[in-house]
């Protein structure tokens, strides 16, 4: 059972999941080779015909007329929950300064492919845009409980990156309060709005089109850039061309190219930093702002290459050993052909 | 050379510094034993007699009539900073969307013993006495320049925390711009001091010491508290009784009762823990509000027990998993005594 504390200095509210501190490990330390033990293997609570190791099922995509392990995408709850929807979001004053409430939420597992040990960069599109379109189902369900306030989407790649489970997946956490960061980005697009009549997104991506030094890849629909002020080294963003608060909004027929443009800048991060852990996020509007005009959602990508310490801590900077545009003149000319790199050759 | 970009999303600066890219890194893979090689010893820029392999000295405390060598504390340049007092502080625009400046500031390294392997929980509180001091006065002589906002004091302690160097040391930052999170702080406080008249963190600590519950050590003047909301596991705050806004304002009589806390709280965490690796900072007013009623100075240990993933890079939220009243009677019950427990003997 989990709880909500709200932290006056910060206006951040924080989650109090004890049980998590019951997850299992499966990742292997850094020095260990790649494959893992038969043990380990069947174990695994993600891998087909293992479904009765996850929690009831909440949505999958398989093929007509398939059987119940021949999924393509799966969606299950949380074994080990953040927030729950079973929980109370009313606040609580716990004295004058402390303020609590229950950690009622949501927090999926989004099983992206059938095998354990390939990574979303070398699925074929086609999959990827699959586990894309879960996602925004998912995301569009989540939404639909007025009880949510936002949905955040995230994957974790590797050690250093958090993940526990090795078969690759997503999460997806749905929050009953808007997380003060997002709401953070929101004041300052919204000011910049007021201001300019116009989007801070869109304007940063024209700006970096007009540069073009940052610019990794793009199709007709969506751009990959390394923004001009990234805090970690090689972060990556991906941004729609048409103006869209929310990945809610996305239009079906726009999935492919984002799975096309989305599978080119990880293999080019594979390829070129040798498989490097990362998390990756989608930043979209609470709910009600999904249509508002000054926001633009986004995708950000951030390897884990580098461990912030106590200047980040203490001030909230970040300290960037490589510049964007570097990083940029790296990746392209890091090779897109790992295994399955043709999939990937309709992005420039 | 660093530079200093502004990211709009946020209203963040990064600090752009690619020549800490450079740095070496002594620090052992957690695998290896604590012993280090007479290679890498020999090679410690930080311990006595190896006095060139630093850049020149800043600041020293050593006893009367003593010898270059036989400093007792020692500072130094950053041989890798991430900013330079060399550089401009103005800002320059890149275009509509982008602004820059030079990386102006201060990166100076604080040697807080001269024996490589001897962590600060041990040390004598008298030494840990003479450290405060050093930071003390290096804190009010940064201020004195009025091209940087605030000082940054931290230390990283193990690999997890981002040390890179073993020989225990603290560092200090001064920066140009006052960072968002630090005006955030401020913000949340002033907001407080102007709706109800009161500080708010004297209202958090009475509430902790009402409460009782998540109190570790006290003395007089100082106490030792793992908050309400801590946003990590086994967080732990030390805040002084008499309100004040920086740690340059502490009287000269009072570092030794903080010593004698902080020391206690590290010994508590090392023996309960294991030795955990752990970042700690120094929280203070910016400069020229060193005097305000609304704010209190606090020193925040975060031990690294936990890997951020996507869902606290994605929301800017925190998950913990263990709560601070359970930590607080955990750490409660971890002896005092490693081998120099006895100068701890004094808090309670």
């Amino acid at each position: 059972m989990s709880i909500l504390r709200y932290d006056p200095t910060t206006a951040d509210w924080v989650v109090f999941a004890p049980s998590r501190a019951l997850r299992p490990h499966d990742g292997r330390p850094r020095s260990e080779p790649a494959e893992e033990s038969p043990t380990a293997l069947a174990a695994c609570p993600f891998c087909p015909g293992h479904e009765a190791l996850a929690p009831p099922e909440i949505y999958a995509v398989r093929p007509p007329g398939a059987g119940p392990s021949e999924w393509q995408v799966r969606v299950v709850p949380n074994k080990f929950p953040a927030l729950r929807i079973e929980d109370d979001p009313s606040r609580r004053e716990e004295g004058p300064a402390f303020r609590c409430m229950g950690g009622c939420g949501a927090h999926e597992v989004i099983v992206e492919c059938r095998q354990h040990g390939v990574p979303l960069a070398q699925q074929p599109v086609e999959q990827i845009e699959r586990v894309l379109g879960t996602l925004q189902l998912r995301h569009r369900d989540l939404l639909g409980d007025r009880r949510f306030q936002t949905v955040i989407i995230f994957k974790n790649h590797g050690e250093a990156a958090g993940t526990s489970l090795r078969h690759p997946h997503w999460q997806l956490i749905a929050t009953p309060v808007v997380p003060r960061l997002l709401r953070l980005k929101h004041a300052q697009a919204m000011e910049y709005f007021d201001q300019t009549g116009r989007c801070l997104y869109a304007d940063l991506l024209e700006q970096e089109l007009a540069a073009g030094r940052r610019v990794l890849a793009a199709n007709d629909h969506f751009v990959a850039v390394l923004p001009y002020a990234s805090h970690v080294p090689f972060e990556t963003w991906i941004l729609p061309r048409l103006r869209q608060a929310s990945f809610t909004r996305v239009a079906a027929e726009r999935l492919l190219p984002l799975a096309e443009l989305l599978k080119c800048v990880l293999l080019r991060l594979h390829t070129g930093l040798g498989n490097p852990d990362f998390n990756l996020t989608i930043d979209a509007a609470p709910r009600n702002d999904e249509d508002e005009e000054y926001f633009q959602w986004h995708m950000r990508i951030l390897p884990r290459l580098h461990t912030p310490a106590g200047f980040e801590l203490g001030s909230g900077m970040s300290i960037n050993t490589v510049l964007p545009e570097d990083a940029t003149a790296f990746l392209q000319e890091a090779p897109l052909n790992v295994t399955a790199a043709r999939d990937a050759s309709t992005c420039e």
